[in-house]
């Protein structure tokens, strides 16, 4: 049985609409919320999706409204979804924390309690909303996905794990190795255990280690980023790429940070790189 | 003595640099904030400035992380200062209301207490900001103003006050009658008293039939504006600007609404507007 989507809002963007859906999730076991964004129709074919994943703190609305992707997209004809970052609701287990529980899913399945009756965002975001969107709208099969910091992690461990799904993968500022930084080793530890085993399966570098087929990556990093010294370190994932022979492009971007800012300057390229691939 | 700017924030964006001030206002009597964009100079010229006036609720920030206009401005090599909405502090007058004290500075001088011990953002804009941009950033003499929603107001009556001090005034749903509609009425009959002779100094079809020198001005309206019927009603200033031959575009969106997808979506032209007079 389809979910039933509830419409919260809607807006005229760029010639398209800009939407903010609700919805029950069986996978997490609670009432999500989700945006897109609908260009004006380029052609007769159904558009492809960029699914775009947040960080850290962040849920569904930071990208809708500071990245300023929606012109790209509309002149381009790619629907946007912007998910949200973790379960949400009164009963979901949270931490005081801003880098666990609400706000930090990490887009993962969590094993161990209390996480494990609502935090699988794995299974939400690589099955659930992509079903939800087929389900509900009039979109092509062929979908890429992006993300920051946190999500820029999900983007890529996404991709890597389930290159059939996605034609490109991109990244802004994200963390690429969480079994090896302190918001990885935090998040990991409580969602999965101590068995550090079960943390590589969401570890971009792991995995792309582990790579039979290969999805074309672009990464940008700001090189004045206040966490790239502690949590991003994207140097790692190049050297797995390079000894791989793995499509992957690191851009530095000097004197950008971390915020909206650096996605806002970036973004155009992204979608860019991503439309030579969905319409490729 | 010029005041003293301290830096709150700043982060690089589209090669420039996205800035937040705050400093010590003499004539609002209070510390205020404001947001720069200053982009890479593209010539030896130092570049001129747009300021930008926001609605009702907003403060510098709204306009800085949501219109996107930081792209094209660094295209185009203009400054942009957004301003804050009112006087702010915690002893300033203030009011329950969504539209009066806070947030809600009309860009008017009060005349009425408690108001006018603060209220005197006319002056402010008029005055104060730009002496205070001109004495601490490298900017050319040539300025535009363009606002929304309450900011349009703005925007729109201090260019036809000071018609010298601008090249060019544009407006994102405009409040172009604040004489004659809700929110004028309230705010104005609040802080300047019951006299309505004294509101037409503030009210931008009053200004624009004294009008000695003319303005080029720029009017984009959503026609799903929600505030549209009852508190905007551009047809009044357009039928003014027709009897007197003042050159006023007002241009109807289909669709759009009255929030920042809107304005997101039109922003482009009005850069361009600004440009084609601040570089004529």
């Amino acid at each position: 049985m389809p979910s039933t989507l509830e419409l919260l809002e809607e807006h005229r963007l760029f010639g398209g609409w800009q939407q903010r859906y609700q919805h029950a999730s069986p996978v997490l076991n609670c009432t999500m919320t989700f945006s897109i964004f609908l260009p004006e129709p380029k052609s007769d074919a159904p558009p492809p999706v960029l699914y775009v994943l947040s960080g850290l703190t962040c849920n569904d609305e930071n990208f809708t409204t500071k990245a300023g992707a929606q012109r790209v997209a509309a002149e381009l004809g790619i629907v946007l979804v912007m998910a949200d970052t973790s379960p949400r609701g009164d009963d979901v287990a949270d931490d005081d924390g801003y880098d666990l529980g609400k706000g930090a899913g990490f887009y993962l399945n969590a094993t161990q309690a209390p996480w494990d009756r609502h935090y699988r965002m794995y299974d939400y975001i690589s099955e659930e909303l992509p079903a939800l969107i087929a389900d509900n709208f009039n979109v092509g099969k062929r979908a890429a996905i992006a993300g920051h910091s946190m999500g820029g992690h999900g983007a890529l461990m996404l991709a890597l794990r389930n290159p059939e799904r996605f034609t490109s993968a991109s990244a802004l500022a994200p963390i690429v190795n969480p079994c090896d930084v302190p918001w990885g080793i935090k998040a990991f530890s409580h969602y999965l255990g101590d068995d550090r085993s079960q943390w590589l399966q969401y570890d971009s570098c792991w995995l792309m280690r582990q790579a039979q087929q290969q999805v074309p990556m672009l990464i940008d990093q700001g090189d004045s980023d206040q966490f790239l010294a502690d949590q991003l370190h994207p140097e790692r994932l190049q050297q797995v790429a390079e000894e791989m022979g793995y499509p992957l492009t690191v851009r530095i971007q000097p004197g950008y940070d971390h915020s909206y800012y650096f996605i806002a300057s970036v973004i155009e390229d992204h979608l860019r790189f991503h439309a030579s691939h969905l319409f490729g």
